[in-house]
């Protein structure tokens, strides 16, 4: 998917949701336990109650591979649930030398045909390169992520002055541009994205972290806003466990609308 | 596997040599192509007529991924192929959130029964601690990777004056010792060696690169060996594309002998 092809979505569908696909066997609703292929049937029952609320969905890999070969059936089959016109994100946070990195870049876009695979920056480069070469194909950059040991490395200060996030949405850039390159930024920390739209003003930024991590929809949106809208807010367990009974897919529905409701009214402040 | 346990294994045969296990479809002996299972009959030959020269195995995820369910099913039943007393590395590189590292972690150390994961730093504390929480189990954390975008975030100079990958070797040892925790160190950086011994005199180190990648192996042991050995060393291509015909397996075995017998010599200095 292109960007102007993303943006169109965002504004056609007044939403910048990505729904999280990370079915959780301790939390699957008993009644899908049953079925064949639980993972399957939970995200079809997902996708079905929210589409029309979001404009991508995000798998988890995590919640696919702890079930070994099944896991990765299930996952394949839901790639194919899932409405063309969704932008689509492997959650994977690989990154390896360049003929392994080419590897997951084909796994991810050619034989599951994702748009994005979110990608970990620390080997640099040539273990990004690979992803750029597919034509149409997105990386999603670890830049600044939500959880509490992003103060460990991402936060670290280098000798000039700036932090290692920042070290690597600056070296990035010479990577590939804001039609191929996307940044993890998480919503837990909106004091950030002012600084960060002063370095990447024109890319969009993958927001982790609102709900069950504590991020705030409106805040992280004001903050992190551009022209474009220039925002793919992930959000997962609040909405796929909003009831664990067998009215999940009804609540996971009203959750993303609930949601996208907020968005447009945010949306239309930038039009 | 505990340290001394690995230990004992490395003086007893002699080697420190880890044998990748990274079956490249494009590169898999012709002979192999007919068999139901490829990738298990290959990794079946070069277990067989290696094992008596290494202690390790660590099979590079992104190669099994690569085939889908299947691959999944290949690595699994691999592992049942790899004799009980070798050490076991996912080359996996993961790496995320707490809940999401938590199932990466039950995924390779309780499906698969791997003794190790290769971990990303970036996410930090928390994304690394779930994987410390299985008994006799090892994270082998990425610290000086043997690629060339080392440089782009590794070696970046903090403000406190070293680099990014010294403040991962010193911040991660209060996260766990070294009966859990081994660092990737690449052969390629050899002068880094002797550098990041003075952090972790006492940690294991795997170290990649050997062979393809163009590292010398007696000058990254002379460097990186300490009196408990504290080398892992990963040859991959150079070992199981040693022959691309019949004698594919034969010509692994005689060039994991020939790395051993350079290590049994190198070995004896130390003893």
């Amino acid at each position: 998917m292109t960007k102007s092809e993303l943006i169109n979505s965002i504004f056609s569908k007044k939403s910048y949701l990505c729904v999280g696909l990370d079915p959780d066997m301790d939390r699957l609703p008993e009644c899908i336990l049953e079925c064949d292929d639980p993972v399957l049937e939970f995200n079809r029952a997902i996708i079905e109650a929210t589409k029309d609320y979001c404009i991508a969905y995000k798998p988890n890999l995590a919640f696919y591979e702890a079930l070994g070969a099944k896991g990765w059936e299930s996952l394949e089959k839901t790639m194919q649930e899932i409405p063309k016109d969704m932008f689509t994100i492997a959650d994977a946070k690989r990154g390896d030398i360049g003929n392994t990195s080419r590897l997951y870049a084909q796994t991810f876009f050619e034989q599951y045909n994702f748009d994005a695979v979110t990608v970990a920056p620390y080997m640099g480069e040539d273990s990004v390169k690979p992803f750029l070469d597919f034509q149409g194909k997105w990386v999603i950059l670890l830049a600044l992520t939500s959880n509490s040991g992003a103060t460990d490395f991402q936060l670290l200060e280098t000798k000039t002055g700036n932090y290692v996030y920042q070290q690597v949405l600056e070296k990035s850039q010479s990577w590939g541009g804001d039609q191929q390159i996307m940044y993890v930024v998480g919503a837990t920390k909106p004091e950030a994205l002012a600084a960060i739209r002063k370095i990447v003003p024109d890319h969009f930024l993958l927001v982790p972290g609102v709900g069950a991590q504590g991020g705030d929809l409106k805040e992280i949106s004001l903050s992190g806003l551009n022209s474009d809208c220039g925002l793919l807010v992930n959000v997962s367990r609040s909405i796929i466990y909003a009831s664990s009974g067998t009215d999940f897919a009804q609540a996971a529905g009203q959750e993303a609308r609930r949601l996208q409701a907020v968005m447009a009214e945010i949306l239309q402040q930038i039009n």
